[in-house]
């Protein structure tokens, strides 16, 4: 996969923007990784349990040890016709303490327990002497161009991708959970962007987006979208978008409800109306105040008063809009199951502010 | 009040949209009425309770007797540092029973209890024989504008904007609970478009717009804001947006709901971020399946199907986005108390697509 | 109104509870002060707008200035059928900055209007360079026994239960927002309790209990109740039952959320099936991390982990409990409106633990 | 196992209650199945992936064809500690369309993956022509007694549940996913009721108990449990309770999310109060509405009034406190990895009202 392209920023793109991170990716929140494993394999006419494959997992891992150095995190449900598995537990205990997958629908259980058997490797104590995590496993739908009755993305790809996950840069578009994403028409998957705020906090964004139609898609500067002969891409069922949003402020499980919500927002930039059929889910979670696990007793949080949190919000919708636009940008056309394919966006569509 | 510009659609604003209804109005809907009473008197210096007055109150009739056939109804808080009377009930039994009032902050309780005696004129058995109502009434913060602590907002203001309230085309802009609302740094207030589907159905939506920062405002096709030399008004808190739908669709209150989170991608796509200081709050009701009050024993309700609501929820966003943009297009110059200035958005931030 | 009763943990309910506070009463927690004003006036036959009165209001101080020293709250809603004006704000920005009213059902206009008055009084910035309140006011129906239409708690009434309010103990029952209440079919108001949890910390509940059926009701060590010939009061409507926690264990506002749905437990033990006529809402505030108004930068916050809630949680349940048997217990025969009667509960129906 | 205990309504508990349905059961709903698979092998010290294992599934089939006609659902969260996948698509979107399992807490993501399977198996247009299902999986953790690091149940275990699920009475206590449950230091595991309202439609609660202290545990018309002498199992974590609910009244969704917040009252009867450690998840569905997959166009919903609820609220607090007073009842003594124990309650914990 070729990711040589100027990014979008580069090209004069989002001028008005809040500055990115060094990597403009969620991975400048400082001890967050990100590592991907992409499953594809097999061609032409779907044999609904052998292939063809077009799929993947992405790995988050939200700080070095999340099992023992618990972060404060929420999830805002934006439309649920889809699932992150351990939502309750994020939303009203608020704790992350796991990893968070990336997978296709009908995976999810078999990610989710492949995640389990890799905390157990490395926290033996696991419902011995210890609780017993839930997993949090994110999906969208990648049946236009994936197998997906195979479930083709088994344990030791789940646990590369949580081995490899690392710090900087990472790939986007149709990689790891993103293979067979296919977003406003266009092929898509992965994207993420980051952005500063002048208290020098970070806010990173992930996407795996699966979701709209090609009419709907805004690009800024484009007063409309050019005219296009490329096919749209012969999907049975709507899409999805997954949006993991990490930030380094001292934030509260609601004021991360909230910014959370605020992702929601630079969604809509990019022309969502999150149709019916589209699971638009969010989770944020800072790394600050990382609670040691069995702590005893009172502890001190560092919080920010609600009153700072205008430019954290503002960088919560501006990274969540380059995210989608980051994913479409790099992601290239796939042939998958049935010879189905999913066109990579034109460049054009990116004319507006390029010249 | 002058209202004779061009409507921004006859302009060639939102050539994609969904056709809007015939007067592009929240009153599209049959049986919605609207109704404004401006209080505006004073000039000058602020004498904390004598004014100078730049308020008002807005009222909204969901259908001709709403407390003798009752509606069903949602609500979503985007931003909750705002407030709606009644919102317990309006998010859980989900019953719209009574008119929808829109005023200042500190008037929301006179208010409230002004159209407490407004429907026990028309239903005297209320709280003796019959239940008693709960007053719905959506704030936003004119205080740069008015002597907000002088709550001018009167009994008999409430009841003209009741008694007035009428279908067809209504004044937008500074008038009304908008009379002192700022958006985007600009003098703002009432804003409404509709839209229709497919289907047939409409959607309306009403907006009462105090929010934003200029540097976020984003206008369809103007890849950049003009520089402009007018002078921001000189807030000292953040103000809110109150965001009313309505629709002829057959509705359930969760799927309300789910239209009601629509508003807020609307939004977005003027460059709101939901600020903390703003309180944005969205209800939605439908016109559909109106409950005749001591209705007993199992009724039928006429339902649309999931799977038919994405065009519905593209025209709350589409008509969202347009009832914020005619809100500031509307509205004219105010000066304030103390001399305070809100100014009007020149006609060129709207060139991108005028030319 | 005599208060000469002995208390019902004197006579051995309760036995395996956590200890009270000193009080047993929401004032426990320091800086908690509670007033109440009682609108009692007229008889006979039901005048609409001239009496009788069978009203009042409590107010709740959480802490000498909560406007320049706003408290983490929450709140849960067990049944929407009532209202808390402020809801949003408590909920989604989880600041208490107000005292906190409770009265009858249409009063709750004229109380909120009140509130603020009071507000600007000692704050005379506010809506000129600070921003503005938004009043915090709980109601329950008391037109079996009140002239309602009559919205007799006016501002001078509101102002005195605030400016009384003081720590220490403070009349239950038929007082204040209580006078008018009914519950279980018997009289019933204002009741309180308090818990001590072995870190030190206290939980005081206040509850306004006008809800329930007299069969629902269950008494700790009262396998049946009594047969009773005691006439049913003749409701036309059902009520509703507000409660308020206070603590001053250091929680968060998700900390406080999830303590807020504890006391619907201590409801549901006294058989509360909260109805749908019913308003069941529950606020919930810790005095301890105060945010000095205009507070800037990050700030320090001591907070519980999750892991040491649980005997909060316990005390929320039992102090609610107790509270509701409470407003029983202490709440006298009261003749209303067109001579209705709400009779005390007999004494009898607490004996299963008093002999 | 024997279940030939007398029923504890049967020895005249709760004689104030609504009558239940023919067989006191979850499945006195027309159209539901219930089935149990136990997963019971080893003994002795744990060797952790190997045993011993004391565990089990329970499937519950809401309707004979879920994923052809879908049933309108909702979820509360009482306690977030805990996991239901598919929380944001029953909460949000309101539709049951798959089966209901419960299982222990690592083994989520296997019996997801079964029910996958087992779907695909007979919707095989699944993923390629047909949406994709989201798996509806809840769990307790069964930690104290059974090997959790193994997920010893496997596919075949849910198949074989689901397979012989049958309408009908079933067994309770140490059985399917209740096999190794504890609740208030007793064995528990799966406990179920059913209340009949005088409309003639029934609420069915089945329980999978697993929560609580000894202490706390409250037996109604005993003033105080007995002195036992009887060990507390040695717990390192604690538990969780899953509640579901069926009923044959045709509710909303909103209506159903009303009623799943009656369960927690019932729960609470029994003495909860809902620990941090406890995920408290409660589903709620109605087989009347059922909407065929793929219906096109409006659709007649038949639904109750919202004023004639109030006894299917008491039917939910009631069937759901003696679901778990019947998981206690029916449960055996058990003994589990590392010799661990969970003694049975004894009989005359019950002896209130037996005598």
């Amino acid at each position: 996969m070729s990711q040589q392209r100027p990014a979008l920023r580069s090209l004069g793109f989002f001028p008005d923007h809040l500055p990115s991170g060094p990597h403009n990716a969620l991975t400048d929140v400082a001890g967050v990784r990100v590592g991907h494993t992409t499953v594809s394999f097999g061609q032409g006419r779907l044999q609904p349990g052998r292939g063809p494959a077009r799929t993947g997992v992405t790995a988050i891992l939200p700080c070095p040890d999340p099992w023992n150095f618990r972060l404060p995190c929420s999830a805002f449900v934006l439309n649920g016709n889809g699932e992150v598995a351990g939502l309750a537990y994020l939303q009203d205990v608020g704790t992350l303490e796991v990893p968070i997958l990336l997978t296709n629908t009908l995976n999810v259980g078999k990610v989710a327990d492949a995640v389990i058997s890799w905390l157990i490797a490395r926290h033996p104590g696991i419902g011995i002497d210890q609780d017993v995590p839930i997993a949090v496993v994110g999906e969208c739908d990648d049946s236009t161009l994936n197998d997906i009755q195979g479930r083709h993305v088994e344990a030791q790809h789940v646990w590369q991708a949580l081995d490899q996950a690392s710090p900087g840069p990472f790939l986007q578009g149709a990689v790891g959970a993103g293979t067979g994403m296919i977003a406003y028409d266009f092929k898509a998957g992965i994207g993420t962007a980051s952005r500063q705020v002048s208290q020098g906090y970070l806010v990173g964004v992930l996407v795996n987006a699966n979701h709209g139609h090609r009419y709907e898609l805004q690009i800024p500067g484009q007063r409309r979208l050019p005219e296009s002969q490329i096919p749209l891409p012969p999907r049975k069922t709507e899409g999805s978008i997954m949006i993991v949003l990490a930030t380094d402020a001292p934030l509260s499980c609601l004021q991360l409800q909230r910014l959370a919500r605020r992702a929601a927002l630079g969604l809509a930039r990019t022309g969502a109306c999150a149709h019916h059929g589209s699971g638009d889910l969010i989770l944020a979670f800072s790394t600050a105040n990382a609670l040691p696990r069995g702590w005893k007793g009172p502890r001190n949080w560092t919080l920010l008063p609600d009153q700072e949190l205008d430019e954290l919000y503002r960088a919560a919708v501006e990274a969540t809009q380059e995210s989608v636009l980051n994913s479409l940008w790099w992601a290239e056309t796939c042939l998958g199951r049935d010879d189905q394919v999913a066109q990579a966006i034109p460049t054009e569509f990116f004319a507006g502010l390029v010249n």
